[in-house]
């Protein structure tokens, strides 16, 4: 994205969350930390253009890019933790329940959601009670038991589930599209899209989640295969879901290049309603090359499909 | 309270979490245990009379009053975590943690701040915008690093502050006070009270707060001295605050009375100029006989301050 506009995304990701004097210091330094060490800032990027693109205004767009960032940075603090995914490393520094504990992780991941709240609210309030309420029961059935925490549960107790497609894919619902749905789907409720254009918008949320789900799997394998003396993924040897490791990698290939396509068709006809959204194609096309990418490195060949 | 409220109340609690019937069964069965354990529901039905007294509709009563005790049992399951107080047992049954592993506590605690929230959202849709406004930013406030988290964190280090009245006092302020001031302040802000209303509410709110938390703390402080072969609490033998432990057994009972006497200024204001909420003198009275019970098996007399 453009520098200026990575740059004021930068700043509202530190500044949104003020942190009194008065804050007790373990978990000021806590709070402090994860919000200078933004992510990729890739998600509030796309939410302000899609706001933007449906005439919301500036500050409402910010407002609710940092709030969803914010939920997804908190939902990164619970899945480091120990009792989750374990992690020992996040966006090049070490986890932060590693430095402060469970307990300071914890309570930093709530002072995030918290503030996630509140910021979402203030970007609904100007809409019309319809729709205010529309975003709002949007934003819960995704982050609830209907959507993240299912995907979370899941996922944690993988080991009691079939190993097949559809379970890898479930669980990617709910841990990976739901987040990208309330990020191309929030802001166009509030922008007053109608229920055809959230419906390929929905579409594309789940076509592009489950892709980019899968390009994790097949990387997950296949470096580590790459890697001298060891031949077993990391999600093998965690029993972690990973589509590539239930159908194949071949498999796996097959499957993104139908769901890029799958997404292509649904992209073409949104955009035809709604010009101001064109900037999904970069996107795409982004999601293209690391599918042909992908593809070269297992067959060799540029998987037409997706060229 | 009258047991068809306790009754209306208890069925409000078990099901204002719908548990999908796609939820993965570790959570379900999690958040199943946590809504058909209610605790005393005495918050709810506080903030249902002042609700009321404010002349809420009785459906935002009502959503405003399980929202409020979503937050507080989520607070609840965090709290009892190992990397927090590491309790075993709450409500008469053993620790979520303890069944469902620290993951399941927190996925269950989320799942219940995401639904609280949203209650609370559904109570506050009917106010005018500025009360609206008002009374989000007072949730936040309470809720987050200038509130409840704070208190939770300086609980957690309290070995690296000073222990005096001060200290334990401002950890009482988040983590008991914000409940209550909610509790308290919340519905009337909706129900449109004066700022002078809502400045004795916040009083009452501190002196009850603060009062109930010294209430505790000689609890600990004396029944413990009272089990054979025990004479030191489990407060002082776990280093957790207690005014009781740094101020005296004597001095807090003084303390105790003084915040009463403090509170009843405020409340008798209160009710001239509100005669609805005078159901708080029942609380009034139950906080009083607390004292007076402490008072007569530290120092055998009545404590006339509170008689």
């Amino acid at each position: 994205m453009a520098e200026q506009h990575r740059k004021r995304l930068n700043d509202a990701f530190t500044g949104s969350l003020p942190l009194p004097a008065t804050l007790e210091p373990h978990l000021k330094e806590a709070l402090d930390q994860v919000l200078r060490n933004p992510g990729s800032l890739i998600r509030p990027e796309i939410v302000t253009e899609i706001s933007l693109g449906y005439g919301l205004l500036e500050t409402d767009a910010t407002d609710l890019a940092i709030g969803l960032e914010y939920f997804h940075t908190a939902s990164l603090l619970f899945d480091d933790l120990p009792s989750m995914d374990d992690a020992v490393e996040r966006r090049g520094v070490p986890c932060v329940h590693l430095e402060f504990g469970d307990a300071g992780a914890i309570l930093a991941a709530l002072a995030l959601i918290n503030r996630a709240y509140a910021l979402t609210w203030r970007a609904v309030s100007n809409s019309v009670p319809e729709r205010r309420s529309k975003a709002l029961a949007y934003l819960e059935r995704h982050l609830g038991v209907d959507g993240l925490l299912n995907g979370q549960s899941m996922d944690l107790h993988y080991g009691t589930l079939p190993h097949d497609r559809q379970t890898t894919e479930q669980i990617a619902m709910g841990k990976t599209v739901s987040l990208i749905r309330l990020t191309l789907v929030l802001p166009a409720i509030l922008g007053g899209a109608s229920n055809a254009e959230l419906h390929l918008l929905e579409r594309i949320a789940l076509y592009w989640g489950l892709s980019y789900q899968i390009v994790d799997d097949l990387k997950d394998v296949l470096q580590s295969s790459a890697e001298a003396g060891k031949t077993v993924s990391r999600d093998l040897s965690l029993n972690r879901p990973n589509v590539a490791l239930v159908i194949g990698v071949g498999g796996a290939v097959e499957r993104l290049h139908r769901l890029i396509d799958l997404g292509d068709g649904m992209l073409r006809r949104l955009i035809l309603v709604r010009p101001g959204v064109s900037f999904l194609e970069n996107l795409r096309t982004e999601l293209g090359a690391e599918a042909i990418q992908l593809t070269q490195s297992v067959c060799g060949d540029a998987g037409g499909g997706t060229a």
